[in-house]
């Protein structure tokens, strides 16, 4: 059977055997398949649709395309968190010490950023010396020393998914919810865990914008975990503003160090609920606790006590890092930044936020990447106190921009006043951070 | 506007603006757009459909990413005919010479033979000498002194059809009507031709098999000919038994130069039959003639003089073969080529030739090519004076093999004979040569 006479059975709206999703995978791994007919056959599967048993099949074939990590020297169950993108998405450098603190391992394989996205592998090399390249010795051995380690998708890792999606970016076969599926399932069950959290983003700063769509994701998610026994459940939690007050690396890292001293800013409340809520059901999936409100209590009390700090200070020095910026969060933020004010125009209340045009207009000033290959500018970035819902007068400051120089800042300052819609007679809330829990 | 922003639109189903098809040919040419980029759009298209202005759209996007042939020096209206290939398909080797001789020039871009389908100009190179690699200079000048030329595809014809093309082949992209359009008519209308007679094949050996789609195919080709003001006509013929007596490339320029020297096998009837119907619509279609059987009698008149010989010769010597092969065909059979008579098993009357299978036996012996960088064995063949309707006995000659050795033979012999069906309560006629004319 070549290439051709299997792209044809998809073409024409037909099943694909297990074996001939096998040889695809194969030949997307060997390059026996040429490039063109890798993408050609995604095409048909993206307009055609894949079967619940095809979606499956494409997973398990992704996932054994690699690796896959096994854990069992470490005595603690093991669990992660994944999030499907946003602005302001800090939690990950929260949750990995904090859950650990409570005795659940966390072997986190984390991305870096792209378009309006951050990634926490950028955020992490904002730590002067950090190293996010791991070996999976390195790995293993991290995660046995700190309770948990943050490193790269490696070569190992379910290869055919970076084959894929790579091609999926440059042909528009991204939003697919089997594709999407089978492409963080691939790389989340290769990491050999016992319980999966997934934060699916729902709102103008997330991938699946609205919620229809991200709860059909999250539930696809759940499924796929659940049938490869490991214990899934997903949070759908609001995008429609950034996560918290910062957006950036540096600045981001420092939020969430503030945080684990329990020194919680009132703008980043939102960062430090989600993150208890996502780290509390891990703990509940892992078995450590039986009820949410007692695994709350458990990380509450692990800030409280610093040990949560304790433990990221552990994993810093792990992993070269500098660990005194736990004790001096003021360090990560480079003196050579200039902090730019950005004014309301308006008075009134602010109904929404463009929190792609956020996400995009940090990346261009460099706090992202525009193209994959771009390098990152870990110090600039951007600081907000307002919300949806809050009312604000002309003049008033809606957010700080962390800048190189003046002309950075008045190329990307449009775009952030615009991202705020203000209407005077409007009454609305501030959406709610958790919608709904699945799984 | 990224070419991912381009396929998305047909991605969804949406049309495409003519801006947007210029860009997606002017990246297939310059490579702007990757390998996998192209394939993707052109599955999508091909499940989601061409609406009628794309289609045209599409075939003027290819056809002006190259050169447009200007005959205008030529005093002679210009026409050709394109057969979508068959089995023993050698038309053009008759109706170049003969059309010429009536004063209608025949500028002939020709393909070569992949899979089970000869080429003409694999055929005409079973001619010693025979150059069909010329210049454009080259064409024009042969055109001028013999009324017709025969070359290859240039890269400056219709450069994005070859690529794309090559990729549809390799992605199951082939058999969509607009697609197949586009590829044969930017090539065709680039020849700047008057008048195009198209023979689209159905039945067992051809591309289109059922008459329905053929005809389709057919409505589709004449439309588009129309529309860029090109007379064009179509013929529907019979692709259920190879066509005349010969299949191969040194024994088919055989059986075509024994028609023109009007000594006609009756085996080769059938070759002689379409080639005159499609000579005379060519004489039609440029003006020459107004009536079929005049036009007819014009063709079998510059037969019986030895003119459309006259012109074959002196377009051989023009394009550096040996027109002794007009004096003596014999010259062009292989001295070393031993004849294997197949032998019928059964008695009965012969109700349908697998004539796929014809052609791929063919092609394995070294007839054609499996592959298209196969060289080709111009002295191999097959040749047969059975048709559907026959009646015959057990041990009758069903054909002849012309092969290397007798190895060659056995391994396909079983294949000659499977492909005759007999049955001996049968009253089935031999199919019309011609089911239908369009336009």
């Amino acid at each position: 059977m070549r290439p051709q006479d299997i792209i044809a059975i998809k073409r024409d709206g037909g099943e694909l055997s297990d074996e001939f999703i096998r040889k695809f995978i194969h030949g997307v791994c060997d390059k026996s398949w040429a490039d063109y007919q890798v993408s050609a056959l995604v095409m048909a599967m993206f307009i055609r649709g894949l079967s619940t048993r095809e979606g499956e099949t494409l997973v398990r074939e992704m996932l054994h395309s690699g690796e896959i990590l096994d854990f069992s020297e470490i005595a603690m169950p093991k669990a992660d968190k994944h999030s499907t993108g946003g602005v302001g998405d800090k939690t990950s450098l929260i949750i990995a010490p904090l859950v650990a603190s409570c005795g659940v391992a966390v072997p986190m394989v984390s991305g870096r950023g792209l378009g309006h996205t951050g990634g926490t592998l950028d955020k992490l090399e904002s730590i002067p010396g950090y190293n996010v390249r791991l070996s999976t010795g390195e790995f293993h051995s991290i995660v046995g020393k700190c309770g948990f380690a943050m490193t790269g998708q490696t070569a190992e890792i379910a290869p055919a998914d970076k084959k894929l999606y790579a091609l999926r970016d440059a042909t528009a076969t991204v939003p697919y919810i089997p594709l999407i599926v089978a492409s963080i399932m691939s790389k989340k069950l290769a990491e050999g865990l016992d319980a999966l959290v997934l934060d699916v983003k729902s709102g103008s700063g997330a991938f699946m914008a609205s919620e229809k769509d991200a709860a059909e994701l999250a539930r696809a998610m759940v499924a796929t975990g659940e049938r490869f026994n490991v214990k899934t459940q997903a949070v759908i939690s609001d995008m429609s503003q950034p996560l918290g007050k910062y957006v950036g690396n540096a600045v981001e890292v420092y939020e969430c160090i503030k945080i684990l001293r329990n020194e919680i800013e009132p703008a980043a409340q939102p960062t430090w609920e989600l993150s208890l809520e996502l780290s509390a059901r891990m703990l509940l999936l892992a078995g450590v606790e039986s009820d949410l409100e007692a695994a709350k209590q458990l990380c509450v009390s692990k800030i409280e006590n610093g040990e949560a700090l304790e433990r990221f200070r552990r994993n810093i020095e792990c992993q070269l890092g500098d660990p005194t910026v736990c004790d001096d969060p003021d360090k990560l933020l480079d003196p050579n930044i200039r902090t730019v004010s950005i004014k309301a125009e308006n008075e009134g209340v602010v109904t929404a936020v463009d929190t792609l045009a956020i996400g995009n207009a940090v990346s261009e000033i460099g706090g992202g990447r525009v193209k994959a290959d771009d390098t990152v500018d870990h110090a600039v970035g951007f600081a907000s106190d307002i919300k949806i819902g809050d009312r604000i007068s002309a003049g008033d400051e809606l957010g700080r921009l962390y800048v190189r120089n003046e002309q950075q800042a008045s190329s990307v300052l449009p775009s952030f006043v615009a991202a705020y819609s203000v209407d005077a007679s409007s009454d609305i809330k501030c959406p709610d951070l958790i919608s709904k829990v699945i799984g």
